[in-house]
């Protein structure tokens, strides 16, 4: 794969990044991960301005991601709860990547201020890279990158 | 764990965002991974403005992600190339967690662009959640996040 000869327009990573790539957007999925799903919660945590807030949310919406659904409590006005859909799961694996990498290279001495486990064993859970026959990769080294269907020549210049 | 006890200000997910958590810098490093190590070669796909380059570029150098070193053509000043430390390739679960779900989910309808394949046997790869008891763990629901040892409590209000 020659790279210069291909449209970068495409790519998957610069496609995913224009969806959750921005640092607000990233850190409201987190929340949702740990466990959030009101607006107070998001907020009290993060602290970014309410009108950002309120429009990360809603594009989490728009895209997918999260799935919003009303709640009351009594005596009190209906508000929006958000929960993960399948496809804002499916972004797990990213935010464990950027956790893996943040508590190796940026933790403080005391070590990471929070350990993902395996529900079903208590093990400690990693990021791997794996391949579809089982085997595990360890680095760039070891990955080949071959054109996909869906790659775009350059125009002729 | 009960997420509003504790600071998020020692988060490994944020600190990570900090130093690669903006869409060139993430580009750079999608495009160092896919082998550019010169200036023109980045430049030439990412068509960023030439100084924001160039201040990402040592910004990544500054934080042991990339190694700056010289080369010199015959005839011309010396100029620098740019190659992946160890840390930096240990950034590779996150770039290829963030093509996956591009390619899931955000793939032309001709399929995604570029493949990645274990070098060794040429089946694909993928990004995989696995415990240390060697369990593969397929979403949120079986993960239990708990305090690790730099765990911060929140000053008494």
């Amino acid at each position: 794969m020659e790279r210069t000869n291909y449209q970068a327009s495409n790519c998957s990573i610069a496609r995913t990044l224009q969806v959750v790539g921005e640092k607000w957007t990233l850190l409201i999925l987190r929340e949702s991960f740990y466990g959030a799903t009101r607006f107070e919660q998001f907020h009290q945590v993060l602290q970014c301005p309410r009108n950002l807030l309120s429009e990360r949310l809603s594009k989490l919406v728009d895209e997918g991601i999260l799935e919003r659904s009303e709640y009351r409590e009594p005596g009190r006005r209906t508000r929006h709860e958000y929960h993960m859909t399948e496809t804002g799961r499916e972004l797990t694996p990213i935010l464990l990547a950027l956790r893996e990498w943040g508590d190796r290279h940026k933790a403080d001495p005391a070590g990471p201020p929070v350990l993902a486990r395996h529900a079903g064993c208590g093990k400690e859970l990693h990021v791997t890279l794996q391949c579809t026959a089982g085997h595990e990769v360890t680095g760039p080294d070891e990955i080949e990158l071959v054109d996909g269907p869906g790659v775009l020549a350059l125009a002729p210049a």
